[in-house]
């Protein structure tokens, strides 16, 4: 591989330490580069991380500028309730995914172990971490990972990004050179809106509180749901008309055709509950549920056109936990979208959208060196990851899983 | 009074025949002109009505052009809660508040007594008015009736607008030359956004299902209050930090202020609820209805500011049964619009925003003919309504009740 970007070969000489570092102990030669940390969101942990694939037998230890073989591995994506940390550092552990002595090869006093870790988690787990497995937590700022994430994940990966709409969904090639701008909405607890205008160039711009916390805690004291899948589940099979009270509902079964409002659209999210003396106990907990969902999705869907609008934004991606693939989750958003758009936006989603922050903080471990080897050898894509060994995986029909990896190809100077 | 627009000589006839009919009987001749009905909204219905000062000797029937002295007396507000639709009925029977037999003199074969109606009741209630007091109940566009109201009182009646920020309230004085265009957010059950450009120029430009109803129907839901008020009240003593995630709950007590996020910032509504074991009887009614309060508010505010960008508004006019001189709605609103504006926009509130409706569908029964009258007579306003005996009324302190009324000047030809 030839670059003579004088930054690039910089960043590579890093990058081949890094690696070097690692070969010289045998245990962890297929295993692993680099791992990351990302929690906060709906208390999950995210986990990053390359493995050599064993039958690669170059000498990742050739630094010599133009060779373009580079490291044939995958990149690994696991996750782990919050709830059950013991099990993610035992994880950590156990596969020797300590990112130790690296950096400070070329910086020889700062003598310690760390991982990349963003998101509330960094923060949250810090004196355990070091507590247990006596390594720091590094911080990396979450926007910038989230969107470093996503613009990896949208130029290296095909078929990343796709449309859902009336149960259909279509994967759409994005051309390169016309990425940005584009609006990335993440839709953790809360919901953070980001104008992208390219790498490291992006701006939050707006959100809302009302996001994926705010489902799963009102869902939890309305239904007594014990799990964000358990109430997500239950969305499924509800029926919102029972909560909602729609515009037929005022206008006396009709339209209000005048503004273009049908009568099956929702005049008033959760407004039936009003004019009846029900109590909690008489409703369902799956109708409850859907009208919850609806509400939130239809209003995010809403604020993020409305943001879209307002830049001159023709895409719109959505990802964070809120999604995770759910079909009605991302029909309802998408619908919203439809709506407010009058048919001119379309919402897409991601297939790896609950990896964008841990993506983005394992990139960082050498800022951009990923992303600029693609960026200077576009011709040459540097890392292809796509999904190696099932290249039909369907986002919608399973969750990623812990044995969820993409094959990818790490060059080196 | 002189004009020689054809279409206002003409309007003004119908006018003074309207009249007429009802000075014929003396029962109603110190009491009222028209009357109106608005319901649907919080299960309440609005009445207005015009009652002629007993003081005023002039002769209502002289309809020679040129005589600009008019009608003295007063516009007067009532409502009452859907439930006791039958003190309505009462209330309209005993005041003789029927408008018979008025525009069918010009249209004799049209013989049918008639109230001008508009919102939901309107549909809900037309059968009832039927059987109970032979009467039916026209309907009247709702958005037009708003549009109505909202104009006609931004133009006739002083100390009409405020902004409300920091419990500190400020009225506006709007030149009437610099009224439109504007933002009329009328906050019912679900939420209209309609762009105002003129006199029966208007679109609903927006809106959301996140309204009144929605603070009302989940408010009850997890309360148990058994009214509006309750819960209203019940959030004045709440604290949402208990139920709300913060920014610093997340960033461990830190601001994220590369974004611009202070640590206090809600950064998830209802977020915290998801992180405890705590269920629904855990929680203070009090601080659930505060956290419900503030994130229907925000959101409402977020979404009306970012229409007004959109469509270059300078002013956004918040009003509907969500408002209702709340200080701490209105503070909300006002916080989230000074927030997301970044200081550029105001919320503004209107002294009489319940009534809008009702006050457009009075105005109906000649269309455009009080508003025609104060256009075309911009110097001599001709309908001087202002807060009668009490000139300094303050809807923040207290609500308006069915005594409140205003002093009118109705002019004819």
């Amino acid at each position: 591989m030839v670059c003579n970007s004088p930054s690039f070969k910089s960043q590579q000489k890093k990058y081949t330490a890094a690696m070097g570092s690692l070969v010289k102990d045998e245990l962890l030669y297929h295993h692993l580069i680099s791992t990351l940390l990302q929690a906060g969101e709906r208390s999950l942990i995210k986990l990053v991380y390359f493995s050599r694939d064993s039958s690669d037998h170059e000498d990742p230890l050739n630094d010599s500028v133009g060779v373009s073989n580079g490291v044939n591995g995958r990149l690994h994506f696991a996750k782990f309730e919050t709830t059950k940390i013991n099990d993610c550092l035992k994880f950590i552990s156990a596969n020797k995914l300590l990112l130790g002595g690296l950096q400070h090869q070329e910086n020889p006093t700062n003598d310690r172990s760390f991982i990349k870790a963003t998101g509330g988690g960094a923060y949250k787990f810090s004196d355990l971490f070091k507590e247990k497995l006596g390594i720091s937590l590094e911080k990396e700022d979450e926007m910038e990972c989230l969107v470093t994430g996503a613009n990896f994940l949208l130029k290296a990966v095909n078929h990343e990004a796709f449309t859902y709409l009336n149960g259909q969904k279509e994967f759409v090639q994005i051309d390169h050179n016309d990425l940005y701008p584009y609006l990335l909405v993440n839709i953790g607890s809360g919901v953070s809106m980001v104008k992208v205008d390219g790498d490291g160039k992006f701006e939050r711009v707006s959100g809302t509180s009302v996001g994926g916390g705010t489902f799963w805690g009102l869902g939890k004291l309305l239904t007594k749901c014990q799990s964000f899948d358990e109430l997500l589940e239950l969305s499924h099979r509800g029926n919102n008309r029972v909560v909602d009270m729609l515009v037929g509902d005022i206008y006396g079964g009709m339209d209000y055709s005048k503004i273009g409002l049908s009568s099956t659209a929702i005049a008033s999210s959760f407004g039936r509950a009003i004019s009846n003396n029900n109590e909690l106990d008489d409703y369902k907990p799956e109708d409850v549920s859907r009208s919850l969902l609806r509400m939130i999705s239809n209003n995010i869907g809403q604020i993020s056109y409305l943001n879209a609008l307002r830049f001159g934004l023709k895409r719109i991606f959505f990802g964070g936990f809120f999604i995770r693939g759910q079909s009605y989750t991302m029909d309802t958003i998408s619908v919203a979208v439809h709506f407010w758009s009058k048919g001119e936006a379309k919402a897409m989603f991601l297939r790896h959208e609950g990896f964008l922050g841990a993506l983005g903080a394992f990139m960082s471990y050498e800022r951009h060196s990923l992303d600029d080897l693609m960026i200077n050898q576009s011709v040459q894509i540097p890392v292809d990851a796509s999904c190696g060994t099932d290249t039909n995986y369907n986002p919608l029909e399973r969750d990623l899983n812990e044995t969820e990896s993409m094959q990818c190809r790490v060059y080196q100077a």
